[in-house]
């Protein structure tokens, strides 16, 4: 395990310099610690990682001497006591011939950037990686895709186990916490973002933050939810009706199934992901529901909750085999409510093969 | 209730505007998240906040319609339809006699920096804002420190409640579970930050995740947690050992403690960060720990977890009344394991005034 780890490390640092060229980059600075944790299994939140041709070093602080010993792949370590900045600066600083080195403009704001141009003066010319990192994530390889399974069956099973305390009387969050508990039960380091679990009027809020109301007879309920397995992130939204579901709900409903159905059906590598939200939206504007589809149809999905692609109106990003995605369209009515259905598919050769597994149609409870 | 909160809210935006001429701006570009929600109530991620002379707008997208509505006070809300840079674009390329606008240099990234600058054309100058609103927010008013004590009192009370749980033969991850679960159960929108349960040798990793790790006989066990209390953070750090202490485990948190209760005592208005800092360490330095203690001695709490002032080596931040701190020395020795203890206090005229209420003195279990 730990042989065939390194290797597919090393592979993944390998094939990051594959794009020096691409990028006319001499070397690399990667300061995002989702890249940093792909290229070189280090699952800190501080570090920088520097790639060059023939070695790769991790700077880190002295709180993560050990964790740094114990994780790092593929890279040196180099535990820094006077500020990352001033270390990258010094490691720079000696470099001839003015080399180029990538970073990404996406991940270092403003006064970060400012303070490595100061800290390794003239000796450097920087150039934007072009989100090469990104870039490479957005293809799961053969481990990460048995790894999303996992995390995507994991949430689907909290789902299960979850469903039946999703009744008039539970608090929206007691519903939420029971759902981060029950992830965790299941070995699930945490949840992937903060849970969503929004009731009534407030379910057309698409982002809403559960509080403490009190679910009732006859409410929409929005799950949205996902959890991190061994550093990878799945996302699963159910809605639930709590009562006998009025025919204008259930019609609602339908046309958002339909609209994941269509979506899903367009999904196949060499499709841009604006033809997989034209197929979500395309379906709801029949229906007349277009105008209450307030968001993208889905997002990638890995390392981070949100990754490339965004399927977006109008992206141009081509789907490859091995992406894995979201697919979420959603109606939000003002005064009756919110409906969304969310699955995790990865993108193959023969279309959309779903990740996540739990009960799609409507329940009422 | 609401009117109150109104007029603290157009307060905080109109103080904000007194710091103008500091900063020779004639608006202000708002784009942290937390220091929208300070400003305007606006809970959402995903918002910009122009605050000029005579008026303040929230930009936001369609998913936040009706969550901004409800929400924000003292500014107007505009809708962005076709992307949020676009928009501010538009509202700052009419504006006469080229204004300088302040933006946040520690919050922007680099590419939406640049992708601003293009909008707005040349009808703008930018200014750093010198990170104003984080200034504005490390001194608490009345309302925000009875916040910050709700959330503060909460999380001592998770830790009292889930302290028998934290026995040998329970995983990691299940107390983790339980702290969080608990912590929504007692009205927490969820952890403000991923929950640290380190036990054994792993209690030497400062910032370690929770594992699947069976917490055994004889091990010092770290728990870190703290909840969200309606915007606001609290931070709590206790040490366990699961059985009988050995004498150089009670040196060791003896010292720990003390070197707590020395930066305590250091702290009142008119001191630096740095003052406090050096209390701990030299604390620490009399029993030959100081290389062991790895970290700062604490940070400013509030809406974020990680706020202004951080208490450092040599930090030249003056603390004042109102604002709240950690104080969390720590010493990590490999092999044995770590120990940290941490409370959140505020800085009062009569010094610091502790908030969390968590027994601290060490505890066998």
């Amino acid at each position: 395990m730990e042989s065939q780890d390194q290797g597919l490390t090393r592979s993944r640092i390998d094939r990051l310099r594959f794009c020096f060229s691409e990028l006319h980059a001499d070397a690399l600075l990667v300061s995002h610690p989702a890249n940093i944790r792909y290229l070189c299994s280090f699952s800190g939140s501080a570090g920088l990682l520097l790639v060059e041709p023939a070695k790769a070093t991790l700077f880190t602080d002295s709180r993560y001497t050990f964790q740094a010993r114990e994780e790092v792949k593929g890279a040196q370590v180099q535990i820094v006591k006077k500020g990352m900045v001033k270390a990258i600066g010094d490691a720079l600083r000696g470099k001839r011939g003015q080399p180029l080195v990538g970073y990404s403009a996406g991940h270092l704001t403003v006064a970060q950037k400012e303070a490595l141009q100061a800290a390794a003066g003239g000796a450097i010319r920087w150039v934007k990686d072009a989100n090469v990192v990104e870039r490479m994530r957005a293809v799961k390889d053969r481990e990460e895709l048995t790894l999303m399974r996992e995390a995507a069956e994991l949430i689907s099973e909290v789902f299960r186990r979850v469903l039946p305390e999703v009744k008039a009387g539970a608090s929206e969050l007691e519903v939420a916490g029971k759902i981060e508990y029950t992830m965790k039960q299941l070995g699930a380091s945490g949840p992937s973002f903060e849970t969503i679990v929004a009731s009534g009027a407030r379910s057309a809020w698409a982002h809403a933050q559960p509080t403490t109301k009190i679910l009732k007879k006859s409410e929409l309920v929005v799950l949205d939810h996902g959890a991190i397995l061994r550093g990878y992130c799945s996302d699963l939204t159910r809605t639930i009706f709590l009562g006998r579901t009025p025919a204008k709900v259930r019609k609602l409903y339908d046309a958002v199934l339909e609209a994941q159905a269509a979506a899903k059906n367009a999904i196949r590598p060499g499709v841009t992901a604006g033809e997989v939200d034209a197929a979500a939206r395309g379906t709801l504007r029949r229906y007349g529901l277009a105008k209450y589809f307030t968001h993208s149809t889905g997002h990638g999905l890995g390392l981070e909750i949100h990754e490339m692609p965004r399927l977006g109106k109008g992206e141009k990003f081509v789907l490859q085999e091995g992406m894995v995605v979201t697919v979420e369209p959603g109606v939000y009515v003002e005064g009756l409510g919110g409906i969304r259905i969310e699955d995790d598919v990865v993108v193959s050769a023969q279309g959309a093969v779903e990740l996540t597994n739990a009960p799609r149609e409507l329940i009422e409870n």
